[in-house]
């Protein structure tokens, strides 16, 4: 009968003890559309120019700035449509002076267009176009590289790959990723009493619910569990069944951790390794053990389910998600924050600003900065009613955070 | 060339609109263990008594509690030890006056046993137990069905299953439940100068952003995305695709909304179906669409990447939840909320408490409901620090929920 008496730690302590046990990450490539929810392990560059050519960001029509300039709505300039280019076809002629072709959202600009003629603004006549308003030079041209350059940083090591993250890497033409290995977590209940799911229910036994509780918590802290099953509560089989898991990276038990009969973990640890914790002055949760065998680090959470659960969230979690370097706070609701400069909305129109939050600031991203690089950056957004038009620095604004982790 | 005006609908109103189309919700039966993030489709009875016997909550013996009550430190009670009883096993003997039983914490209690005296409070020599506490009746005893009873309901319907309630279903001993069908949400990228990761980028082209930002959006709103790929921006190629994938239940394309070359969803929708919404007042995503074809939802995003993500999380994010059933808001950080009722703390330990989260208060779960009842209440927890003993009703502590959706 083991009766040596826990020796209580305090629960900072035991906090601090778990962060700075070691940690060994290992890494994988995956292919872009596999590496939702995953943590990037190094710094991603641009394979490309984006936009990749220079390309028309309006429907119109393509012209030579100049000829248009003294275009207005009493006296139209008259251009002839030389060609039609859709978005993904490419343009086959060079204008003259006096042409125009038009050109849908998206299309590459003919190489000497200087201009895009916006389609509200113009009227067709069969092959005659007319245009009513001067339009200057660049209007309506997304410069090739002007969103994001080959070889520019655009997503930095240690970010949780969330959908419009996976969206620009797509973008950038990236097809794998180097991503951290989901560490897998071997989850042993043990008890005499306990039976599994599926077996035949009889006197003096109760379910296991550790292992369903405890593998579904593992797997929301960015790892994978693998149900090691239910011992038995004496020495030869919890370190039998300890030792066939030792090949997993980490290994949670429930039970078997306070100072009585069938107790046997402490001893198992005792023996096959070394025990850091034995005792956490917290309630519930009390008998917790934390020790690692080789170079696995094991935690013996109480048997009672409620323990088990509170002691998993407090202590355990956090070593978790570090292991799988996912961020720690998941910021899935609506932060309050001050917005770190004046923002100028468009009059009567509702409008949503993308921001970057940075030391508990909200950046918002700026209009001129490219689609991509917006989606880069962002990591979340807030609203503006119509009825506003500046938001000032330093006020506090409202930031709906994209969801990270998710089913 | 459609040049036909989108009437500008404001924000409030198409969400109010979205709000109200209707909704057909499929169930299908799964497994416990498969039933991770799923939601109820009916309330769940617990299958058997919890405990399901009379069963010691301490490692200890056995009395009939009238033996010990003159027992005191100075003058000890002698009992004859005539059973060890470990957990998972049943008892065989039936205990006279004068004698006692060994129970581990867990194990079924003798039948006629009507208290237990903690280890600590007894010394063994050889076979003769020195009992140096009166124990009370019914001391560490909890008794069959004091947890939860047969036929006593564990989870409302419309709950979500988080890992501590599929450890309470499986503690109920439920095998199986009914819970919601994940939608399944056809996600189309229209342009024809998209092409898909796999391709050879070629002039003019540009790799598509919204399938995968759109799909794994989906997927964080309980959804299953089916990647239908990219369609060209013409009426009979986005149609066709349309038709083979009106078999899902939501159809979401992104592009061809604006009013220009090749802007086609319209005039799809005019043809097969209805639209009721084309154009709302937000910036960035004026152009969306909402419309539907026979009984199928379609919401035609805008095709610039950030627009499509923003309109997605304003508008469509809400009904695919709502469709999924999952909750709208997801609780995965700390919320400041008032406590419902005085809480008396242990000294000297830190405490962690669970709470049921109702109308914006935390109920704290008192000790003495059972521990599956507890766990099947609970939305989080809170820490009571060691020095306090104390929190009065009405004041704010700081609950952790429960991670919800979590990958």
């Amino acid at each position: 009968m083991g009766t040596e008496f826990l020796s209580i730690k305090d629960p900072a302590e035991v906090k601090k003890l778990i962060n700075n046990l070691p940690i060994k990450r290992k890494t994988e490539k995956v292919p872009v559309k596999d590496a939702y929810q995953r943590v990037l392990v190094e710094d991603v560059y641009s394979q490309i120019n984006l936009p990749p050519f220079n390309r028309a960001s309006m429907d119109g029509y393509a012209v030579i700035a100049e000829d248009t300039f003294i275009a207005s709505e009493e006296k139209p300039v008259k251009l002839k449509l030389v060609e039609i280019v859709k978005a993904g076809t490419i343009p086959k002629k060079k204008m003259e002076s006096g042409e125009c072709i038009e050109v849908a959202t998206g299309a590459p600009m003919p190489s000497n267009a200087t201009g895009l003629a916006m389609i509200e603004f113009t009227e067709r006549k069969n092959d005659e176009i007319y245009i009513y308003e001067a339009t200057p030079p660049g209007q309506y041209i997304a410069k090739e590289g002007t969103d994001l350059k080959k070889d520019e940083i655009i997503l930095s090591k240690g970010k949780l790959l969330t959908s419009d993250k996976i969206g620009v890497l797509s973008a950038a033409g990236i097809k794998e990723v180097t991503v951290y290995f989901k560490p897998r977590i071997a989850v042993i209940s043990t008890g005499n009493e306990l039976i599994g799911p599926d077996e035949r229910m009889e006197y003096g036994k109760i379910y296991d619910i550790n292992s369903e509780t405890i593998s579904n918590s593992v797997r929301s802290c960015g790892c994978l569990p693998i149900k090691a099953g239910i011992t038995k509560d004496n020495y030869s089989d919890l370190s039998a069944k300890i030792n066939e898991y030792l090949d997993a990276d980490l290994i949670i038990t429930s039970g078997g951790t306070s100072a009585g009969t069938g107790d046997v973990l402490r001893q198992v640890l005792d023996d096959m390794g070394e025990v850091f914790v034995h005792g956490i002055g917290v309630k519930p949760g009390k008998p917790a053990i934390v020790g690692k065998i080789q170079d696995k680090i094991i935690f013996g959470l109480p048997g009672y389910p409620v323990s088990a659960f509170i002691v998993f969230n407090v202590f355990v979690a956090p070593f978790l998600r570090k292991m799988a370097a996912v961020p720690n706070i998941q910021k899935n609701d609506v932060l309050e924050l001050k917005i770190s400069r004046r923002y100028h909305s468009s009059k009567g129109r509702e409008q949503y600003v993308l921001v970057q939050i940075e030391d508990d600031l909200a950046h918002p991203i700026m209009k001129d900065s490219g689609a991509i690089k917006a989606l880069a950056d962002a990591d979340g957004y807030f609203k503006i009613p119509k009825n506003v038009e500046i938001v000032d620095e330093g006020s506090m604004i409202k930031v709906e955070s994209f969801s990270q982790l998710a089913p």
